[in-house]
């Protein structure tokens, strides 16, 4: 299913994270160094299970996004790579624990460690990661950084208990919705962008910029990953087209399609979301309404929305090629669509 | 099953955790209504699970140990309160993820969060009390505290992943046992009562002696724990003789009963416990090994010996009501098997 991204004027080609990962490059390298050796630990079934997660090809945008902003702001030191190991352990606890809540098989392609290990393991192995995480943080010795960072922690397992007491719901809204990526998602996007300034002692106003950055980039990034769900190609993602609509999750593309739809339409999506009836002719039936109602152009019509405002948030600091790359990775969130 | 107890020299009368109970009184209602309040959020499940959690009638020995461990050293502050609530909330994340992977029914004589809400949101609901607890501890602003609770964060999932590893294994050795029950269960006992000098700025021999309290206190409290598993009565304990049993997990009365056992009789142990062959008949017939060897004397016998170390630790300082409350806790661990 093609959607259209409308590029902005005067780009001819489509951006990409590379200026963000050859300006971070040199850090990421201790980053990944360090995440091999926190996932460390003399009880082999750690490692095994951590390292499954964390050799899966992940971009590791988050953690970029922290080396990065810190980078902005001028800063030396040696916090920058804990914090953003951190940061990746706490996504990546994050995964294990969702793979168990969604009961999920694939994850980018792979098996996930609770089909391999069993779910025991996925849960206490997350729990071993986020504990790994807060030490590193402790470690960096910023109080601020960590009242950041365990906010978000709080903030990223609520948004996911919200996520289940709206499953299976048609009647979640669009702001329901945004309720849930913000906390599950942009949460954790906007610490690691804000922690940067907060360790290079950034004034208010950087961090701010920072974090809002950060937040509007995640709410963009999680809205094309729902869009995504029902266009993209199974290939690229890791991903099946249609395993949201097999699992019942609500996200925008089905919220719009829902809401616009006739009476009998929406007892369509009652039957197949609400009574699990996600049989691959009703997904081939689901996927012609959100055309017919344009559900994907709009969802990342959203994202675009959210987009304008990470690039704006930014607007206030001088031009660089840090700054340039992160701008970039905004349309590259979007346009992976494509 | 009948254990004897051999009571100290002198003392005629059971000891109490009421000296201790009485002493940290006005400190733990502060601690209860914080813990009602941090556990709340505008995502309505989360009160839900956790307050059926933190309403079943748990003791709150880790978070008096925090309470009494700073009053100890004469801290004045306010931190103290938000410490102890912090080890609180740790050790209920830990048990919502320990239903979970433990697939228990019952925990204190109720039906667990999982079997009412499911093992989602108990995953989660853990997740979002673990945040609450970080975002309480960085609240206080030491980042000494915060180390020792962080790192026990880390060593509680780690020991959690080590049992899980030497689940249903006869050729556990005590010392794996001992690793484990050191880990999962000492671990939060030692950090709890070691934050108490910490924030009262007491001197290093301060906090080792709370801490190897608190380290020793664990392990006989977690030996005893597993003694009445096969000993104790199921009204008391909030779970049924055996229930360790059914599940197969490897705990010291097993053990020894196994390592002194007979060809035959060991054969018997990996049948029930490695193959599951968990029946009422062959429970009786564990019952009746472990009576056999004296395995749950030893076991208790295993206890009293670390809390002789827990009361060591304590010996330098000067004597006070507090540290004998303290002190009346350890042989209260141990007697509640009576």
């Amino acid at each position: 299913m093609g959607v259209v991204i409308p590029l902005e004027e005067g780009k001819n080609k489509l951006a990409s994270v590379k200026p963000l990962v050859d300006l971070t490059k040199a850090d990421m390298d201790r980053v990944n160094q360090l995440i091999l050796s926190k996932a460390g630990s003399d009880v082999q079934m750690i490692p095994e299970v951590a390292n499954h997660l964390i050799s899966s090809g992940g971009k590791r945008l988050r953690p970029m996004l922290t080396l990065a902003s810190a980078a902005l702001f001028g800063y030396q030191g040696e916090g920058h790579v804990k914090l953003a190991t951190s940061v990746e352990f706490m996504h990546t606890a994050t995964l294990l624990h969702d793979d168990v809540v969604d009961e999920s098989d694939l994850r980018r392609g792979r098996s996930t460690a609770r089909m391999i290990w069993g779910n025991q393991a996925s849960v206490l192995v997350g729990d071993f990661l986020l504990g790994q995480a807060f030490r590193m943080m402790v470690d960096v010795g910023s109080l601020e950084a960590l009242d950041v960072l365990s906010a978000a922690a709080s903030v990223i397992a609520e948004g996911e208990v919200l996520q289940l007491s709206v499953a299976k719901n048609m009647e979640t809204t669009e702001d329901d919705y945004l309720s849930v990526i913000r906390a599950k998602t942009a949460a954790l996007f906007a610490a690691a962008a804000e922690v940067g300034p907060i360790i290079a002692n950034a004034d208010k106003a950087g961090r701010g910029a920072l974090k809002s950055y950060g937040m509007n980039l995640g709410l963009a990034f999680q809205l094309v990953d729902d869009a995504l769900d029902y266009g993209g190609k199974a290939a690229d993602l890791g991903k099946n087209v249609g395993d949201d609509f097999r699992e019942g999750k609500i996200t925008l593309p089905v919220i719009l399609s829902y809401r616009r739809g006739t009476e009998a339409e929406r007892a369509f999506w009652r039957q197949a979301i609400e009574k699990g009836e996600s049989s691959d002719e009703n997904l081939e039936k689901a996927l012609g309404l959100i055309n017919k109602y344009g559900a994907l152009n709009d969802t990342i019509g959203r994202a675009l929305h959210y987009g304008t405002i990470a690039r704006d948030a930014l607007a206030p600091l001088p031009a660089s090629p840090l700054k340039a790359a992160l701008l970039e990775v905004i349309d590259f969130s979007i346009q992976r669509v494509n």
